[in-house]
């Protein structure tokens, strides 16, 4: 029978995380392991208001098949707030609603990647991005990142050898680094991208989940014409309904919009009409706000404790926002072994091997910090410190 | 920017349907294009109940991310479905939840169609299979439909020459034509595809609106180790909720799962469960049945406005279940030119151009009955009647 599946299907990488997520599950193990925002803040009732309300006024309306675009009014709210949070001019018709931003690279890859065709990719970058795309067989041409964003030099060396089709990146808050670019960086990414006929992928779960005032400009604003915009409401209202968006050029919404087509019809139309009714009724400002103060919080302890129990060879980012923090171990170090020592004693966290595209036993290490509450993240990364200095130790021993 | 788009995505044919809705939606138009459930049997109560039902019970629990495979009480009451209304053994673990059938649709070409690989499609066939397997830019071997299902000589011919990885099929009511496969069919088909390395996709989102009492044994039953079964929400519930399902073998099980991750992570949750919730509390087989009844009613009503007002040259399908009716005009009459002369005395109708994959100004005509009342359809069929008339002359005289 295996002959019969397609090359393509071979080429996409398990999900590690998905694996190790089952043993981090016991509820006596203190998990940094997850990617999970904060379930205290699902708006449960705000939910069930705005699901009544919404068929209370628009009964068989929001149930019957819909428009692939998305629903026009969640369309305009987006455009509304692109303006109003990041001075962005997005047009409504250039917004399509998407299954969750999985959905969007899916989508990127169906009309973009040919086999072959190279995609440069952050690295560590986002491993849902590497399954995406690895459905369209594109070399991957990795472009590391620095605590300051991309590696320019890398990335122009990629760029004038090779026909790069796509440069996919999350610029703030990265998963998994925690990593922002630097405005100085975009500048310079925007520059060398712009010589090019590239289309550079701009994922931006997160950029919502700031701790400071201090925001960095999209991509959009410096090379509209070779940007494709991606958000999520995963982040800030609730992952299950599984809405997102891509803002694309008119050129690529086009082909986009086929693409979504031929892949499910449209989102969830009642669940678009649902979310739609709870930003008309809530004040979404406040919302995110308690969750970045919230989060915020738990990186500070994140960061305290690490300062405290971590040995100081050990590297870390410190997140202006977003759910991750990242640990660099001295070389040598496999923070997949240091995994299966910290689960024994009931620690989780995830190594850094799954993001990257080719790399094994990588010296680093993805914490999360958006579902542990502060004495346990005290708790936890005070373990995780003890058996990180045993393994320094034995290093610098070898 | 032209070179930049993979060479899939020209591939994929418009929809020339989502075209011409637009000029049936007017109010005064009569519409037989569309193929859209009949919105009068959405419950929209009994939604609005289990929305809140399933957000007091479980609260937080349904908004998180959730597993790909969908919600395991779901699938448990998809497979019992299965035993009790066909007598077919489906395990849970074989069933996997998509966000509508359509993505099923993609799910198969992501892991069994490489460029160029042979797929058979019934034709006329279903018009978003062609769009959704283009994608991954097979050869399609169009195999003709008869009043009776397949026809298994070509067929036959097609398998023995190519190596046919996917046939696709709707073999109960089916969609445009309202045929369904006779047992008869079915068993020359099933013995044809076990000889091979065949996988046939049983898209089956009519089923359960069948007009008798008469049921047709599933490929399921007959070749179950090379069927994938398709099931869809849309037709029995509601549409824009967007969740239909897969039966497969457990070795293609794996692999669409690992498809499905990577196109969605996982479908709506939230509305699964109040999917699921609605099932609980409420008696489907009596809501299907007051479907089924509607439908029949219309469908006999158009079937006898047919007889009286069409042309006795016109041959047309009397199908025992679904939503569609097929006519089969005099050879050289071009069901296009029908419809622009058609939507002049504002009836509407789908001409049999987009179910075939490469054929023009086809003499086929798709009348859906599901949403037009009988005194509607009495005017709508008279009108198209004596437009028939004058074609059908013409088409003598010439």
């Amino acid at each position: 029978m295996n002959q019969i599946f397609s090359d393509r299907i071979s080429d996409v990488p398990k999900s590690f995380i998905r694996e190790i997520l089952s043993t981090t599950l016991h509820k006596d193990v203190i998990s940094f392991a997850g990617g999970l925002p904060n379930r205290n803040f699902f708006p449960v009732e705000q939910i069930k208001e705005a699901s009544q309300r919404v068929l209370d006024q628009y009964g068989a309306d929001v149930l019957q098949y819909s428009m692939s675009e998305g629903h026009l009014q969640l369309r305009e709210w987006i455009a509304k707030r692109y303006k109003e949070k990041m001075n962005l001019d997005v047009h409504p018709d250039q917004v399509l609603i998407t299954s969750g931003s999985q959905q969007g690279l899916d989508l990127v890859g169906k009309i973009l990647i040919n086999e072959r065709d190279h995609v440069a990719i952050e690295e560590p970058g986002y491993l849902g991005a590497i399954q995406a795309f690895s459905i369209y067989r594109p070399t991957f041409e990795p472009v590391p990142m620095h605590f300051e964003g991309l590696d320019t030099d890398v990335l122009k060396e990629v760029i004038q050898g090779k026909r790069i089709k796509v440069l996919y990146t999350v610029p703030s808050f990265q998963n998994p680094s925690g990593i922002s670019h630097t405005d100085e960086n975009r500048d310079e990414v925007a520059k060398i991208v712009s010589s090019r006929q590239t289309i550079l992928v701009e994922d931006n779960p997160y950029g919502e989940l700031c701790f400071t005032e201090k925001t960095h400009k999209s991509y959009y604003t410096r090379i509209p014409d070779q940007t494709v915009l991606f958000g999520s409401f995963s982040k800030t209202f609730v992952p299950s309904f599984r809405i997102g968006w891509l803002v694309a050029p008119k050129e690529l919404y086009d082909k986009l919009l086929i693409a979504k087509q031929a892949s499910d019809l449209h989102t969830n139309y009642y669940a678009q009409c649902v979310l739609y009714q709870y930003l008309c009724d809530n004040n979404m400002d406040e919302h995110i706000s308690a969750i970045r103060e919230k989060y915020f919080n738990q990186k500070e302890a994140m960061i305290r404790s690490i300062q405290k129990h971590f040995p100081e060879e050990v590297q870390y980012s410190n997140p202006d926002g977003g759910m991750f923090l990242w640990a660099i171990l001295p070389e040598g170090i496999s923070a997949h072994k240091v995994f299966h020592e910290a689960i024994k004693h009931h620690v989780a966290f995830v190594p850094g091997d799954p993001f990257y595209v080719d790399k094994k036993d990588i010296n680093t290490m993805r914490l999360n910090f958006s579902c542990v509450d502060e004495p346990t993240i005290e708790k936890g990364i005070s373990t995780l410190g003890k058996i990180l200095k045993k393994y320094v130790a034995e290093e610098k021993a070898f």
